[in-house]
């Protein structure tokens, strides 16, 4: 599998590397459990981020809005996947569920977009903006979950343009059934690429 | 399953009824026949868009790009399923494959978005604006195909605050792989509701 | 001049209430003062507010991006009014300059959007999402710079769908240079309206 | 004045040249006429395209939308600047005045974004996703009206993340009034250089 990249266009987009979803006690990790231990994820994840540092690439994070009271009580319509939010309190704010775990705390120079409301990364958010400043034309995707905020943010990439890799073993679901959905059925048609992380990690390193 | 609706905010969403996807001699039509001929899809969709316009909902069309000679080849990067639009020249212009099956023609005082170059009916389009300009906060989709541009609109759609319904007997796909790729694991996540043709004309019959 | 508006459909925007912009001894106060203070700027800014949240109507707010180290030294492009920004750490993150004044200073149920970074509150935000989140579809526009975040906001409130009307007395600018190119010249052709703050808050009031 | 470009991140944009706004017996021309003649307008514009065809520049071109019956009759909101095209009928389509002028007629390879409802040649248009997909982050603007498309279209651009020239002697408008609060009062916050025709051929030339 081809996988160049123009170096000084490439970046590394990170998806919701929060506790909630891939540290131990987080809120949705039980749920997540199963497929990231069998595929990796976590570790997986942190290898592509240091390759990427390692290789000068910039990187970007994309973080789900964190939960604050009165999000949603006064909006007309909520969306099945914001109702789940906010019953759950994903990621609230000011709690240790919606920080970042500790291995993907963002380096200075490293930009954080502005939180997404829903699932996709680039939706109402400066994502575009922030991979256009710095001249980003192709980008490689980890993080979480690969059927809902992964999938989102890759379907609108493609859409705005953007030439993507997602890193198959750098993310996970609640069962093989979404990874199946988002891995097999809908991100090959959005995407450039879907690899693992070895291979990402052996492209990046030979830019 | 409650299905109210807004008479005065709510239209019906017709993506990409062309003949090379739902008529006989079409390019896909083959693809997408066991799926389509099983649930019922063409007939369905004129069920639904019948009663919609009885009961004098605002009607909307998102078309996708019409092939033209030159659309991809100067791009630096193409996306895969748009390689794939570029290999077959689906709905070619000014060809009967890139024109909407009969049933499905335009009447005056209905909208005809921009064409859309890769799945969501809103990127890169003016459909967002025209039901904004039309007032419309809610809407119901029918047409094709499941996982590509029927999930990718309405995925933009919660994105952008719209309430979705999708009617999953006026849609089809490949196999039922991409049926329940779309409906079952993604589509209930961004849409209020996934009703049948059905439910969805005895609603819009009591408005 | 007619000023009927849709009670549930209809929201105040206050843009960049800002201490640097409208308080004493704030950055571009000085700057801002002579023409602010010769129409009413700030007061009529607080009697639309308070007429706004007496009639019930919903209040959003679109702040621009508060200063904060590291802002800009990766960007590869910088606009010029962002470089003014970056020189003069307007609005910094932390600082008194960076705080709404504090009779603006929001009330629970009234929406803040994110921070925007060049001069439109829709531009790489969430505010269209809030607008339609909560069936807004005519607001109403106070705040600072006229020529700058003012006029680029109801341009792109135009270009999105949404019917505006300015009070003219409830901005400022630099001069009645700027003033005229964004009240007289240019806004005219985006806003159904530019009106005072007294016709303004009699229209209200009869909502 | 530092006019360096990337040349194959650079192109040029032609806004609007429409026979109704730069021939002669165009229904907007005789508003414009005075400005346009004065300033050499329509051979400027020439002799930019020219440059940057000769450069091997990419070319686009932002339409503005050509007017049909049917229009506007059902939007529950209309702005004031799309009133006028209404009124007038402004771009026909199918008519002469919808056409570009000869000189304008693009070349295959040449791309022609789809046509804007408003001002903006970016909103709800696929501009944005064109520029990307060819690579282009930087742009040469020039075309009709200044304070009206020009205008909205430089401060988009810039919204967006693009580095934008404009060609103060390649635009025009009904007076030095609303040139003056294009060019020299809002373009200047907006665009990294407002040069001349000659200063840009210099520039493109060098290429």
């Amino acid at each position: 599998m081809e996988l160049a990249y123009e170096k000084r266009a490439t970046a590394l987009l990170v998806i919701d590397p929060y506790n909630d979803f891939i540290s131990e006690g987080g809120k949705v990790w039980e749920r997540l459990k199963p497929v990231a231990e069998a595929n990796g994820c976590v570790p997986n994840m942190v290898q592509v981020l240091d390759a990427a540092r390692n290789a000068g690439l910039r990187i970007f994070y994309a973080p789900h809005r964190r939960y604050r009271p009165g999000d949603y009580e006064t909006w007309k319509y909520v969306a099945p996947v914001q109702k789940a939010a906010w019953s759950r309190k994903t990621f609230e704010y000011g709690t240790w569920g919606g920080e970042f775990r500790s291995e993907f705390t963002p380096r200075p120079g490293e930009i954080v977009a502005q939180e997404h409301w829903c699932s996709s990364g680039f939706a109402n958010t400066d994502l575009d903006l922030q991979l256009k400043r710095h001249g980003i034309q192709q980008f490689i995707v980890i993080g979480l979950i690969a059927h809902t905020c992964v999938e989102a943010t890759v379907r609108f990439a493609a859409e705005l343009g953007y030439d993507v890799t997602v890193v198959k073993d750098a993310t996970a679901s609640y069962s093989e059934r979404e990874m199946h959905a988002a891995l097999e059925v809908n991100l090959p048609n959005y995407a450039r690429a879907i690899s693992t992380a070895s291979e990402v990690v052996a492209s990046i390193a030979s830019l």
